[in-house]
């Protein structure tokens, strides 16, 4: 479109590379001397900056790149900063004062080893029956503490939730242990332990190991699975121009930061030749996985994963025919480390696509004309592991203009210890002997920076209602008449709202200076989405204070730069007294969101009552949801795609003259000796 | 299991074969004349003889092979009948009275030929504006009736949806005629016609069509698809026995009829060497799409496709590479004709499996030790077509004992005629210049004949609830405690249910004798359907009266052999006074269904408000749910699929010697320059 870039420009939208990490940790070293870098991440450009070099970037400023730095200095001081990269000037440098950045993979990495070496620990490995020489089968994943109210937020703080191996390839989430220190991050060391009132020893039952040595042990492997092969030898039908994608009419910019993981810019479809945005930046951007069980300290088991670790510094390295099979293209992740260097996550996200089944089918039936098309996905995927889950991040593309972001749930659950014949109360399942998995909650935080067709939107409620009048009136003679209700959502306050499953309530993302030359509804995008979660920590709770984009289903804003995170900036230990970010841009509810550059926050999630089929290891649990055009295409917009068989009456007429065969040739009988064929050994009529 | 079956002998779950269909139908003329057949279908074995059957198939009874016939003899009259195939003996016989039943195929072809030279329908033609010698271009979609006070149920009749063709091969839902003639069935003539206050011409707007022609006309197909190949070189991992089928612990039959379309019967899973029951029977047992509206005559749109028209008289015959994609087994259905022959739908079935990407994941954050295993799923397919509409079903099995039903929605939109500047009052859309498509909704009946570890069985409500002790209370001092509430619905009446989306309910089918060892919680298959419209149509509306399964999410029955179908056994013309099927079933909602041997009826589907988007035809919208294993397994049941890639802690110390790398070697990078090419064009760092 008349770009002047040239290939080796970074675009905007792209994460910081290896040498704008280096550069900004060299001018902050420079400055500042010696100190933790928790976070050196591209600060995206300003939306009105960047929307006028979108339009016209030839001419157009380009927006600067500045990396957006978080450092934790000695002492324990925490700067948020800005650093420019070109000028090579550090344009902002604050002190915060009661809140804690992001916790890092290595900060983690280290409370294992302090713990093990702690007296107390020791002492409580001892009490719960493991001897001191075995203090390197004692494991801990150190958590967020979420918040203690006997700490607060000054002090850098951990909880390490404590296992025990007796191999060191057994599943530690077999055997936990009873007690929780609590571990200091600035001074590396732990400064309390959180002790149960009754004592819970360490389980002797024996391990259930899901690796092949353990599955061996038990009978082995099935070998009956024959292989799949899925190849395309003509290549992939996506094209690369460095992280954008097209596709099937679609494209994109795929980025990636070290707390959202995947981040997708600049959504446009080329319908019929006119290039229409849809949205402007969309992205998974907070979740929250609170516990149920009151008893202390369960209650911190609440993990922001997102605001607290990160999607992307959790991220996977993908294995080609592993994670992803097919044929797959692959984009790295790079994050600064604690101390100033550059890690690279090879192949974080990998993008492919897949046979969808049929995209559209109708035979007719007085002469079985027909037609059938099959649909095609383009997936963008991302998994990252936060202690004991998994989550695979899939943002799926279909050639209709639907984009169906979803989430695959897998790894192990939380696991605390139990004594025999104790009671969970109905807080948890005992998954196995001695092993007590709580119930929680997965609720995730969609955030849709809106831009169908154009910055100004409007969102609008809809639900499938009767008509009011009564059976047997006039206008409702037989009683069957139905409609969608739709409600304007007009200001912030008015748009928190939450989902209806009697009314199958959907949300509408309009512009409503388009209104369809058919339908007369305006151009829209539509949530559609089912799995949806209250939250079920009540209201004034800590969870409540602490996650308020959770408090319901959808919340809109009035799009503000900056405004990225719906549980706050820095979420590791908030008191949630005030509740940072969605509450605070809320407000008193006033705000008009009508007609205007509105960002719409969707809250979804499963509650997981957890049973024994979940472990050792969870077999994947999907979630999805869609985000739907309606009154946005004239009509189908996937007409064009070529069918598999087309046969038009004429056609039908003709003895099948002139029509259409482009069925898959690859595909193949099952068996050997046709149709009603079996595998040999038998043959029923 | 030892069974003494030979290879020629069906299974008592076995459609009718051809040979039997014939005799049945030679029994039937020798004794009755000529009549036409509406129904020659497997009559069910009895559950107490198939029960004993299929525990001893060497020595108990097998038994008897009975066709269950219904017939329309000269002047309209109705029988039902059975004949015993082995017998030749025609053991009932009985004269209906006010039942209509199933409409066939062959029925509804000859509408349309009919309306043509009717001179009444020729008149209304010409004052939409379609000259008498255009007759040939006027099609019609028979409908079931419904029901129509005025004209009641002892006469047999269809209303006639028209429709004009410019061309033969346009697509006539472009234009709808605005008047509905009624058909008498048995005088096969139109006995009078529905005509609108006000007018709507025929329309003149260019059709858009989604044919090869239509489409290239318009720009033609897009060129930047590549082809995507799905082998199974070394054949598939399922194996057939006649209808039986076995595949990764799963063994069941596959049954097929003309209402229901595929039946499967006695699901088991084979629990390491233990072969547990899961399910006797599960079917779409009804459906029902009513329109919403209110206006005359469309009060009558709201078939029952299953019970009005069939699944199976509906569904295509299925292609290789088009339908289905990859190593396929097929599977034919035979039906009888009205007049007697025996007519095959060859590949009524397609069954096939799929990669279903990752069945489960772990990764340990300490040192990336790792098991990431592929997980695969098996698909078991009709496709019908209901007139207008298409609905793929999809039986899918997963690994891990879940059990997904899937339905697909595609084909076109039912629509009607409307005015320039016509105000559609919100009942319906403009999708195309002079086409109003009607808000409907698609509501299915799933039946579950449950037999989980036996007949045996209790349900239960979950909803997911926050405790009742409030915020600050030592019980829930943090308000972060939430569990499963679960309701025992233990009558017929307490068991009408519906869906809660605000505690994400499930329906739980336990064993309350098989307590599960760890989580002593019973074995249990959990419903988990999220897309679960209530119906619309207002309480003591025609549609609520007739179809009384639709009323409620959930319905329990105790198993009563010949209560398959939910709306009754004949359909059409029924005015739901009384409501047949399950309102009589259930009566005073009295009857214990606590272990008990019972029937859970899920309805369930979505309200669908039309949109541009979904014409001319629709890109499918598909409709999911699952029924998952909970306190069932001991433990994860798939640990024994061999993993892509496993490595232990102990494996990454020894620098990955005994590493398990079995990743798919068919995988290949989309860009031949590595992980971080592009398609050449660029490469942005
Ligand atoms: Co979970
Ligand atoms: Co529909």
């Amino acid at each position: 479109m008349g770009s002047a870039i040239t290939d080796s420009v970074l675009h905007p939208f792209d994460p910081l590379s290896l040498d704008e990490i280096q550069s900004a940790i060299g001018i902050v070293k420079k400055a500042h001397g010696d100190v933790f870098f928790n976070v050196v991440s591209l600060h995206e450009p300003r939306k009105a900056e960047m929307t006028k070099w979108m339009a016209d970037p030839a001419n157009a400023p380009r927006p600067p790149r500045i990396a957006d730095i978080v450092v934790i200095a000695p002492g324990g001081k925490v700067y948020d900063g800005l650093v420019d990269i070109a000028t090579k000037k550090i344009t902002k440098w604050e002190l915060l004062d009661g809140l804690q950045p992001i916790i890092t993979m290595e900060e983690l990495q280290l409370v294992e080893h302090i713990c093990r070496k702690d007296p107390k620990v020791i002492e409580q490995c001892e009490l719960s029956g493991i001897p001191k020489e075995d203090m390197h089968k004692v494991y801990c994943d150190p958590w967020t503490i979420g918040f203690d109210e006997r700490h607060g937020n000054k002090i850098r703080l951990q909880q390490a939730l404590m296992y025990y191996r007796p191999h060191v390839d057994d599943c530690q989430y077999i055997y936990p242990l009873d007690f929780c220190p609590i571990y200091d991050a600035e001074k590396q060391e732990v400064i309390g332990i959180d002790i149960p009132k009754v004592r819970r020893p360490l389980s002797k039952v024996e391990p259930i190991n899901y690796h092949p040595a353990g599955v061996e042990k038990v009978g082995g492997y099935r070998t009956d699975l024959k292989p799949i092969n899925i190849t395309q030898p003509e290549g992939v039908s996506f094209k690369m121009n460095g992280r954008e994608i097209e596709w099937q009419n679609w494209k994109f910019h795929i980025g990636f930061n070290y707390r959202e993981g995947i981040v997708l810019n600049d959504i446009t479809y080329n319908d019929k030749g006119t290039v229409r945005p849809i949205f402007y930046r969309l992205s998974l951007a907070e979740m929250v996985v609170p516990y149920g069980n009151p008893e202390h300290p369960h209650q911190r088991k609440h993990a922001f994963d997102l605001g607290e670790y990160g999607a992307g510094y959790m991220t996977n390295s993908l294995a080609l025919g592993c994670d992803c099979k097919g044929s797959i293209h692959y984009l790295d992740a790079q994050f600064p480390t604690r101390s100033g260097e550059v890690r690279t996550i090879k192949n974080a996200i990998c993008i492919h696509e897949e046979d969808s089944g049929i995209l559209f089918k109708h035979s007719d039936f007085r002469d079985d004309s027909v037609i059938v098309t099959r649909g095609r996905k383009l997936i963008i995927q991302q998994i990252f592991t936060a202690a004991n889950y998994e989550y695979a991040i899939q943002w799926i593309f279909h050639q209709d203009g639907t984009i169906q972001p979803e989430i695959k749930l897998t790894g192990i659950l939380n696991t605390y210890s139990m004594a025999v014949d104790e009671d969970t109360k109905g807080w948890g399942t005992q998954v196995y002997p001695g092993v007590n998995a709580h119930n929680h909650q997965h609720l995730f935080c969609l955030r849709i920076d809106a831009n169908v067709d154009g910055p100004n939107n409007t969102v609008f409620m809809a639900d499938a209602v009767p008509s009011d009048a009564p059976v047997g009136s006039p206008e409702n003679y037989y009683g069957n008449a139905f409609y969608a209700k739709r409600t304007k959502l007009d200001t912030t306050g008015k748009a928190a709202t939450d989902y209806d499953g009697a009314t199958s309530r959907t949300w509408d993302i309009c512009n409503m200076s388009k209104l369809h030359p058919y339908s007369k509804k305006p151009a829209s995008y539509k949530l559609v989405s089912r799995e949806v979660a209250r939250l079920l920590p009540k209201e004034g709770s800590l969870v409540w204070k602490r996650a308020g984009f959770a408090r319901h289903a959808v919340h809109v804003t009035k799009y503000q730069d900056d405004q990225l995170w719906p549980a706050g900036r820095h979420v590791p230990q908030t008191s949630g007294e005030p509740s940072l970010g969605l509450p605070e841009w809320i407000g008193d509810g006033s705000e008009s969101v009508e007609d205007a550059d509105v960002v719409l926050w969707h809250t979804f999630g499963v509650t997981h009552i957890p049973a024994p089929e979940d472990f050792p290891v969870m077999p994947v649990e999907p979630i999805t949801l869609l985000l739907r055009p309606r009154n946005f295409f004239a009509n189908n917009p996937v007409l064009d795609v070529p069918p598999s068989y087309a046969s038009t009456p004429s056609q039908v007429l003709a003895r099948g003259s002139g029509v259409t065969d482009a069925a898959d040739k690859m595909s193949r009988l099952a068996f050997a000796d046709g149709a009603n064929g079996t595998n040999g050994s038998c043959c029923a009529t």
